[in-house]
């Protein structure tokens, strides 16, 4: 048993979409997450940039002395793992990995869809690891650069949103989908917008629940697990308190109490 | 008479179109430009980020032996202009001063209507200008948080652009106002569909040029002119080098040869 904190981080608020999954099935676990809302976002950015970014990231969360550490952000999944996992010790477990493990395993799956950052899509790490797993899926990628900022400005239910998701998502039905991946932890905001438009007949999966689960197997496997002993509250940091954190914070996490809110500074 | 070069700032490449406007009425001028494209978008940031950002901006430029500084961002001249005129002794030159300036001026208007990012907009820096200088002059504001990544996305042309900025500009249209101010430097590429949308009655203001007269007047003033005499090339940087960046300073000038462009880093 070990009832040090779980590490998680994200470009900004996305990443809460994880911590919800995660407290779904791990409620007895400490969540000490990072969001660096004044950077947001990353998958416009460089690789070269995306990885300094998450490097600092990685080191405050080990000031935090957490026993493993999940990418929550897709963009530094796809582009910042090696580097990551070379340069620190701590258990660092992204979302991308899991997802693409769960994939891999279903024989039904002949063609999938992803839509992401530039940042996740020009690193064609999901399509890349699928295939590495298993050589049959056909996989299709389309960037959705203008998601993240309809999410942070609440507009998941406006006709222009419907209209850019379809914009996006025309490609991937035109190839006949079997499957359509989130890949990026803004978008299960969306969901009733893409269900509308895939129908029942195309699978949509967000990468949340499958690194989720993977995380809670993890944990067993390596004894890692919170005794559930002792009371304990989350503890969110933010490089930049901006209202949109605020306000997705308490949509997802009521009870929240203030005092487990700080805003810090990753420089300098 | 002054050879140093004139330094110009902004969160990304919106500034561009200042440094345009600039380059059009002072040729001889030789402009270091840094745009922070590894922190844009500023408009949704606290006010608290965007100074401390801003103030980094200018040591980078100071480095750099300007004569004077110009804030092509609306949201740092919005929030930053009070701290930075107190912490620096180069001359400091915001863009919504001049153009408040510029309408206060003009007795023909009585209601103005102003479009920015949140930080613009809140701050209330444009309105409390222009009632300053005249009082009877009537300000509308809207906040308009999505056309920034549109721009950077280059989605100018997209129908759903088009909804979005029919969205932000139908309260100012519902007011009546007889001009219109593009608090954002990144929206005069949308020109054409504010045109669309506002007919031929309404005026539209484009801050850089208020800004770019206005520099050129100091300058004379201040005998800091360049003489000419001397070539020069100009210099941009960037701390992100990203797609969108190459893309549109090869629009603006397309001369510019690839050794100008550097990419620096604000922090360590």
């Amino acid at each position: 048993m070990n009832n040090r904190p779980i590490g998680v981080f994200d470009s900004g608020l996305g990443g809460l979409t994880v911590v919800k999954e995660i407290k779904k099935i791990l409620p007895n676990e400490k969540i000490v997450y990072l969001g660096d809302t004044a950077r947001v976002p990353y998958g416009t950015r460089s690789k070269e940039t995306i990885i300094k970014f998450a490097i600092e990231d990685v080191n405050f969360l080990l000031k935090k002395n957490v026993k493993c550490i999940v990418i929550a952000c897709n963009s530094v999944s796809s582009v910042a793992v090696p580097t990551l996992k070379k340069q620190f010790k701590v258990p660092i477990i992204d979302v991308i990995t899991p997802t693409c493990e769960f994939i891999a395993k279903n024989k039904n799956i002949k063609k999938v869809g992803i839509i992401g950052t530039s940042a996740t899509v020009k690193s064609n790490t999901y399509k890349n690891t699928i295939n590495k797993l298993n050589k049959k899926i056909k996989v299709f990628q389309n960037e959705a650069p203008l998601l993240v900022p309809l999410v942070e400005e609440g507009e998941n239910k406006s006709s222009f949103t419907y209209q850019i998701v379809q914009k996006y998502l025309k490609p991937l039905i035109d190839k006949n989908v079997d499957m359509l991946i989130l890949g990026c932890t803004h978008y299960p905001v969306l969901l009733p917008i893409f269900r509308k438009i895939l129908g029942n007949k195309i699978e949509i999966i967000d990468p949340a629940r499958c690194v989720s689960k993977y995380l809670k197997k993890y944990l067993k496997e390596k004894n890692l697990l919170n005794d559930g002993k002792i009371s304990f509250v989350d503890f969110f940091a933010v490089t930049d308190l901006t209202d949109g954190f605020l306000k997705q914070l308490k949509i997802f996490f009521g009870k929240y109490k203030k005092n487990n809110l700080v805003k810090i500074s990753l420089t300098k």
